[in-house]
């Protein structure tokens, strides 16, 4: 199975064509949309949505991810074997999400033109010419050796991700994603959190709950979310409209 | 096959995730998605739209809902088993529309953890946990009676209604729904419709028409949609933002 | 295999009705959705998207367009066999791209109703009634003359291109379209285009460059799309936005 996570929108072919370039390959592999709403060159957020996805996927699962402002330049093409799936993509940071919570079992620099769609790439669409084409050659069963050279997994690129401390009371930690519900996603696992925690965003103090609908409608609560990590929301309600939240704000966490 | 229905938005992985479980557990199975741009928790759009898609599926279907705002709180899951499919999601109305027009066989509660993906499931995305490992198993051919235990299907949630009465010219309903053109949808089935008959919305007076292109551009139009219900669009226009329309505008079908 | 090419959005049901039809007839056919993101109406847009995706299908792909303003009236169905592939759709000039780049094979007009999902269509939805089934149909292997009677390839309507002209110092062109990221897609081809070219738009005067990142972000940069056109874009940034850049702009290739 192959997934597609890109910033490629809706309103182009962009998207059909990597679907086009995978069938010629491969007409029988199933493939997954997991998201072509990415903001435009935001490795950030790719990072954070796909580390979301990998862990309800087949570990044979090939995760292609093109989220590329230095495509055509020297930034290198991967695959990234991992025990949440092959990752393929630019080595640009997408991939730091997946790469924390996983193990990488090996890694290499796409340079083996054999596996491309031309030997000659465009200089602004490797998805279509480089990545599309590798991931449908990999669920063929080419082996991750064929695509290139190994790479040491430690220079993979990384982003730096926001901090969280440890504080006199508990825990200081930031919104790292905001998402269609408008709910506000912060970097604290829920393994830290204790029913009896309380949780400051601005000037709330929120007990923790356990679901939307503890709190009557438009009420802020604080929760673990689906995805595991402390999150606060408005119950049928959008709260970074009503907290004008951005990526980056503090949140604490109350242990005592 | 499964399709998926959801409030979920194209911006984050919720989706991907869904497709994820199930190809986990049956891999072969096609998936369509019939939308994901449900407005957040509106129980009543998922409804209409539900209904409008059904009719074009083959019989043995699984439709699956994810419109959700009570996930978590002490609403049930539910599997229906239809003459136009077998509907699994929340039992908070969304399935009002199908089941106003199809026959229902039998219902269950899902209530049997053995074809949920964790026996624990989350408080907040039983779309993940539930509902689509639920569709994945039926699929498998997994008996409905083997989900849970069987429910009066009269006790189902429904949601009213918008009133559609008889007066003494004809008939008054309402708008029900505006599509993606801004054409708008009344709740007045087309087969109250004669040729002549006229509408009346907010200032205007329309003859009954058969398609759009039988009044010039930007001009109004009444006619019976595709999906048999009254309809009224501006030809090549958008007559809702035109006409500032409102769920539930009055509109008036006049037989004499 | 079919792929999809709409005006529907993402709001409603109605591209989960196309999925249903041509699944009814024929369930294991790979559908690849282009984009539902074509301006409503908008038989230019559709017209330059589908050129772009075609050559990227393996030749035997249908590819069905429904942007179909006419729908209802006398405009006819076509079905149109090409060196890319079989196009199906409303016969206004959204199969002009194709038939442009492409050789056409022969063509028929859609008046066999055999092949329809009823032989009474509605007269708003073709898409449903007519050229998803007809797609399904010719996937099945249907031949296309069995789909109604020949017609005169000369006699398919032809949108009007933008005017590309040769002046004393090389190329005037125009913008013809506008993707997601705000790139600027003129009407010059890269053919044209000579390393030393400079490209003048608005007032900016531009020299070639090879991709995006050579130059610092939020620059402008002129250079050879993936689809092969000239491309006026801004590093990291959305061009189209930054010059209010509109389809139609004029744009100057200078090659002395």
């Amino acid at each position: 199975m192959i997934t597609l996570l890109t910033d490629f929108g809706y309103q182009d072919v962009y998207v059909g064509i990597l679907h086009g370039m995978i069938c010629r390959i491969n007409p029988n592999v199933p493939i997954v949309d997991l998201t072509h709403g990415i903001p435009p060159q935001d490795c950030y957020t790719a990072s954070f949505q796909l580390r979301q996805a990998t862990p309800y996927f087949p570990t044979d699962t090939i995760h292609v991810v093109v989220v590329d402002p230095g495509v055509g330049s020297s930034r290198r093409g991967v695959a990234i074997q991992t025990t949440q799936g092959i990752l393929v993509g630019p080595d640009n940071g997408c991939f730091t999400g997946v790469i924390d919570q996983a193990k990488i079992i090996q890694a290499v620099a796409l340079t083996n033109s054999k596996y491309w769609a031309t030997s000659i790439p465009s200089h602004t669409f490797h998805g279509r010419d480089i990545f599309a084409p590798v991931a449908a050659h990999l669920v063929l069963g080419i082996d991750l050796t064929a695509l290139g050279h190994l790479i040491n997994p430690d220079l993979l690129v990384r982003l730096p991700g926001l901090e969280t401390v440890e504080t006199p009371s508990g825990w200081c930690g930031h919104l790292q994603a905001i998402d269609h519900f408008g709910n506000l996603i912060s970097t604290l696992p829920g393994s830290l959190c204790h029913p009896t925690a309380t949780v400051t965003y601005q000037n709330l103090a929120l007990p923790m709950a356990t679901t939307y609908s503890d709190v009557p409608p438009q009420h802020p609560v604080a929760l673990i979310g689906s995805h595991g990590w402390l999150e606060i929301a408005l119950n049928q309600g959008h709260a970074a409209q009503q907290y004008n939240a951005q990526i980056g704000d503090i949140v604490y966490l109350n242990l005592s």
